[in-house]
């Protein structure tokens, strides 16, 4: 990682999808030491461009608009994963030696659609036959892994909405003094009372149980080893990286509420990386509902089954802890533009790992971190970890 | 390549895109004596799923429906070089060595949703924010191209309307005996005077100028070499592949009607493969108009600037010609889903180096041939090459 860039994640705004971009882009690049013309090829996760602006088939326009002319650019699109396909596949393209410098990221402009539009076209990420059409918008879908949650693990309903709400406001403590963040300056200091009065989006889910959707873009530069030495000194490596797919949720009722494809997919980050759960120091994990970090949590080893909304109640998951869980402030208070998610979760390991964020929230001394991204409900999984040093 | 499969490309019809690709995959499956779970990655080329059937991030749930469970399943869209992409992409992961076995692919239902929606919706792969706006579609590109490549090359429009004629009657003739094409038993005898009195799209193209809106789905096995030679005795191998970008058209236009993507796509390809253009034997070429063939035909180095529709006219450009191109009718009359055009063609060459066409447009002896995908108005341009034997 030679250099990273992000802009602010934020509601809706004016930029256009190649101008927002083109921000993160070029603050990567500027970080590089490097200049457009050495991008050997963009792989860049957008999920709904063509209907958020009207515009498909971005990545093209991207690559002309920051000076990368002609190079391959690829739209990658796996829903809240795209970014980090992209990654990954960067990573692998790198790592093989076909190309040897690579700009990957994400850019979407989810929340200039306004929510009941976003919530909706959305939902299509879901499978569309079977699945969609009994209503299953992303927050019902998380909503019953609420359920399912509770009752698999024998907690009571309140007990899981109190756990919810502790995970909230760890993110949101974080969020509020993360710069780039959608919620810095706001809901820091939220009480559980709040949370758990807000109104309901999808029972047991409240509004704060939610992440926003956002816009925003961010961007990292790979390079192979031997080029990156001459460009940075703060050297971050990716070390592992691992995807794994499943189709409908309800083919894989079996597990849940663990998500079949994150234990896959993270099975094959650690192996490739030579680490287990317990030496991940940071990991920005996927958060798009409260109830989703819990899973996440589980699925990637961290704390046993059942067993994570109590290690979040102990301060086992917040900096200081066991492991520090999105200290960004994650989807649910960094913010969430969809197909930039991924790429943001890689910027802020990497920030993380080379000791440069804010100091309230630094995790000292960091040294292995963890990126998490869930697309659609459980269809596309993908883990990257990160370590400091060559 | 050790197996391809390819749905018959129509008009609108009743199988979901999983439907549909499941076809052709499991086809592509089969003939490489391989089963699903030998697959270790789909890479899938969709542009208008979540527009035709509203369905986002179709692969993993393609990945399910045909027993790849839980594999990496990646969605490219580059408009119509989406399946391209994902066999360029494909063929990078397999001869690095990251994957050994690879099915790359790509499905659309681009029929189904209608002529006048899908042009209107396929418009926003061009530039949306300012060549969109200003009223080009792409029958309004090609046809600006139409009347430009006239001006350059001081051909008087009427004689290169004749030579367009040409071009379609050329590729209707081959399609028309290509069970898997949209126009098969269609059009095999069209008349010029026919085409040139077939109402205007946009002047000076008319209807026949113009390749149709297709559903369909194509799906091609790649394995390393030291797994393929254990799986097929009719060798063919992916042995160039280049790739290049380009922004707004009116960016280029210095170039025009030249497509600067494809010279320097097409370069990379050749380089890659060590062989020249009087080298291939045939091309499937990117015919979404038949200016688009001339055009095509020349940036890929087979004719000289302005003079390919002579090289159609003199039967050059046919079976029997110097160059074959497009024998399986190619987009004009084959069919054009656009997510599965690229790996479409790469099917059709596969069959053709192989000798399994039908017997009246099989390039006899072919031993080198290469496709040609263009995505949106010259924003995105893949180029493959592939060989008999290893």
């Amino acid at each position: 990682m030679v250099g990273v860039g992000e802009t602010r994640f934020s509601g809706p705004q004016d930029k256009t999808g190649i101008e927002l971009f083109a921000e993160a882009a070029t603050e990567a690049i500027n970080e590089s030491n490097l200049k457009p013309k050495d991008i050997k090829a963009l792989f860049i996760g957008n999920a709904l461009g063509d209907f958020a602006e009207g515009q498909g088939m971005m990545p093209p326009y991207l690559a002309e608009n920051i000076g990368c002319f002609h190079v391959p650019a690829n739209r990658y699109e796996g829903a809240c994963a795209s970014a980090s396909m992209a990654v990954r596949d960067a990573f692998i393209g790198v790592a093989s030696g076909f190309y040897d410098i690579v700009l990957a990221g994400g850019v979407e402009r989810a929340a200039t659609m306004g929510t009941a539009l976003a919530t909706r076209t959305f939902a299509m990420f879901s499978d569309a036959h079977y699945e969609y059409p009994a209503g299953t918008t992303f927050p019902a879908v998380f909503a019953m892994l609420a359920h399912l949650y509770a009752a698999t693990y024998g907690l009571p309903l309140a007990r899981l909405r109190e756990q919810m709400a502790r995970v909230t406001m760890q993110s949101y403590k974080h969020g509020s003094v993360n710069p780039k963040g959608q919620f810095y300056g706001k809901y820091g200091d939220i009480s559980m009372e709040k949370i758990l009065t807000s109104f309901v989006v999808c029972s047991p889910l409240t509004l704060h149980d939610c992440c926003p959707f956002s816009d925003g873009a961010a961007a990292v530069v790979l390079a192979a080893a031997d080029v990156a030495k001459k460009l940075t000194k703060k050297p971050v490596s990716i070390t592992g990286a691992g995807q794994a797919s499943n189709g409908t949720l309800s083919n894989q009722d079996d597990y849940l509420p663990r998500i079949r494809a994150r234990e896959l997919s993270s099975q094959q980050a650690y192996k490739m990386a030579g680490v287990k759960p317990q030496d991940i120091d940071l990991c920005e994990l996927h958060d798009c509902f409260s109830i989703a970090s819990l899973i996440a949590a589980e699925g990637l080893g961290f704390f046993d089954y059942g067993k994570s909304g109590e290690a979040w109640e102990k301060g086992q998951a917040d900096i200081g802890g066991k492991i520090a869980i999105n200290p960004s402030g994650g989807l649910k208070s960094k913010g969430h533009p969809i197909g930039a998610t991924g790429a943001g979760q890689v910027y802020e390991v990497t920030k993380q790992l080379r000791g440069e964020v804010e100091p309230e929230r630094q995790v000292e001394g960091a040294r292995i971190g963890m990126t998490d991204t869930l697309g659609g409900d459980g269809a596309t999984l993908v883990n990257i970890i990160l370590e400091r040093g060559w």
